[in-house]
């Protein structure tokens, strides 16, 4: 039987060529429709398969799962469940969405209860996020941040090579895909001024991030190894780092981002698991001076993902401002988990690890206004012929990833956020 | 009737005048004996009042709440009832334990199954922590700080008395007194060495801190003022922000502490509450320059708390190696609560915010070993003439805190952990 990533698989449903969502993605998401109670589904082209009403039919009974793990409003009590239930779920919807497969194709009461429009259902925060750690795995990023936020003697930190760094950033304020966000208020410096003021940001900006989700936990004084992390990855999600540099840059020292970030990043509502992603696994460039042992890892832990962010301002067509690639992160997601654990600290399921701004060499492919616009000295021009450094009030930030081989292509929808005034 | 905090205040139950727990304290914490279930309990004397049998009985049916938040294995449902219902549980705990009072003194039978002796009982992590900031409010603290660890010449960093300078922590690591703690292990890099090495920290600190729990929500976009804070705070524990000073120092550039904090953090097991803390409020520093309108506060919002800290070697008797007070501190809980709201983000119930290094002015008050031995270079010494700089395997570090009025004390039981080599 063809493999659920097998490029030749076909479903009964009708699926654009074009379709981000696949018979061979299948990515996980939280929907409701109506008053409906929030559950879990999958995507697949225009629809979402209601994985509860499937699973109070009867037909993951074989698997030997409770299939109450649907009927919730987060991913959390299915992804904790393990990689083998994972696995085996999306192995299941694959056989019985394929087009040789009649158990729904020939049910026309089962068919139209258990598939919605993606137009007609609301999509929710995905996961419960237990903990958020906000690495900066970019070289490219770091770097150029060192150059234009730090000391530009000394853009890259000494440590930098040697570990992924990061810090632990605000879980409550991670909102999903469409929220929009109020522009926030904070303390900032402005040049030549003796004391800050506390204002609306004038710098608000976005990070664009690839995170992951782990589907386990780990006690508490254990730590695995960056091979080993392959059986705690769930899956990957788009990952706006929202960001107000002049609230950041007054605050950040001594101990870091605070409130510059916490005011809100976003997800994008499907989760893209790793088992679909498989195929789009390639090296990452070389670590040079090698990485300490326990940060070592065999095989392939990069991913090629064509990444887009475009910029709509109000009433005018959105604009693609910048185009990268998570290829070319230095710090893959296996070395970012087995340094999270490195000291002993315990992961719990539904953790989200972000990669930190991902740029490119070329500067449009840098991933963040503070990079693309370098600081507001090289303004990004619009249709309209008005300009921006920073984002303005009614202005929408919209994030696409796809990856593309043989045919397939494995997309992560958007993640879209649209700026209100502050409030 | 006497009210909750009235020094006049007596029990049925025998307590000791040195008892940190009278009547007039009443904090909540989280118990189990044996086999049972966690369930929410109240510290008395030498006993823990078991809330759940009293809620099954009907003792708290006036107060028109679900007695089944008092079966649970965390606070959070019962303090997400908001603080009139907490005040209403602890004014009619407060009567039921009155020594005028027959309800539960006349009822042997329900007498035996609502008390038990606290030797007995097992103590839980009382809150399920939502989200974990930790500030850095003593000036005394962050200017030491400074001179040891950062540049001696700006000590303090310009922003530092503008605002409650903080980071986001690690929420999944913050463990309950009792837990002994693995020597974690992490990059560090050895003066004179070209390279960091892989290893268990050498230099293992504690930081002597309060912290406080939020006991209701706030939506995302929306910001408290500082005097508004009082309404969103639940109660008070003692925190260990257990720290390795070596992986700190490597890590800490550009994006604050890391996994030199994240590998354990600790709380102890009584959430004191504010009502039961009211009569020992006392005015802060003067703060100068003026702070900026949205973290000014109207009356007194510190606390007098005398927090000791010990030292116990293996096979010694514990030293009292530091003694300071929490209102010393620069920045108080309010303003804390204000800043981290300043930006939107949302408060959960359960949320932890912790003062941050609670230092005085003398060198044996400072808080931190990093402080008291000055980065090593003026050992503490042990009954047995041995010496500490940093903490060594098998180590025993105690913080006691207690307030003192009238004859009441109002204290917060201790939080212990012992240090276990690294594994």
């Amino acid at each position: 039987m063809l493999k659920a990533n097998d490029p030749n698989l076909h479903s009964w449903i009708q699926i654009s060529p074009t379709s981000e969502f696949p018979i061979q993605n299948l990515p996980f998401g939280v929907f409701s429709v109506g008053e409906q109670d929030p559950r879990v589904g999958v995507a697949l082209g225009d629809y979402i398969l209601d994985l509860c009403v499937l699973g109070q039919e009867g037909l993951f009974d074989l698997l030997n799962l409770d299939p109450n793990v649907f009927n919730r409003s987060f991913l959390n009590d299915f992804i904790a469940l393990g990689k083998p239930c994972w696995r085996a779920v999306r192995d299941r919807v694959s056989i019985l969405l394929r087009n040789d497969n009649a158990e729904i194709r020939d049910n026309p009461d089962l068919m139209r209860r258990c598939l919605v429009k993606q137009v007609d259902a609301q999509l929710h925060l995905p996961v419960k996020i237990s903990n958020y750690t906000d690495f900066h795995t970019s070289l490219e990023s770091a770097t150029n941040v060192g150059l234009l936020f730090r000391d530009p003697e000394n853009a890259l930190s000494p440590n930098w090579k040697h570990l992924p760094v990061g810090y632990h950033g605000r879980a409550s304020s991670i909102v999903v895909s469409g929220t929009s966000i109020h522009r926030p208020k904070g303390q900032v410096k402005i040049d030549g001024s003796p004391l800050p003021a506390f204002m609306p940001t004038q710098q608000l900006d976005f990070e664009l991030e690839i995170g992951f989700i782990t589907g386990a936990s780990t006690a508490l004084g254990t730590s695995i190894t960056a091979n080993q992390a392959d059986d705690y990855l769930f899956g990957l999600v788009l990952f706006n780092d929202w960001s107000a540099r002049d609230i950041q840059r007054w605050e950040q020292q001594p101990l870091g981002p605070f409130l510059g970030k916490s005011f809100a990043s976003a997800i994008s509502p499907w989760v893209v698991t790793l088992d679909a992603l498989e195929p789009f696994r390639v090296a990452g460039p070389t670590q040079s001076p090698a990485v300490l042992p326990y940060l070592e890892t065999a095989g392939n832990k990069h991913f090629d993902i064509s990444l887009k962010v475009y910029l709509q301002a109000p009433q005018q067509p959105s604009v693609l401002i910048s185009q990268t690639n998570p290829r070319y992160l230095y710090w893959n997601i296996n070395q970012q988990l087995a340094h999270q654990t490195s000291n002993g600290c315990n992961l719990q399921v539904g953790d989200l690890y972000a990669s930190g701004t991902i740029s490119g060499s070329e500067p449009d492919s840098y991933g963040s206004l503070l990079e693309l616009t370098w600081n507001g000295s090289k303004p990004i021009v619009l249709p309209d012929e008005s300009t921006r450094t920073y984002l303005q009030d009614g202005d929408t930030i919209i994030f696409k990833g796809c990856a593309e081989r043989n045919g397939v292509r494995i997309g992560f929808g958007e993640l879209r956020n649209k700026i209100l005034p502050a409030v």
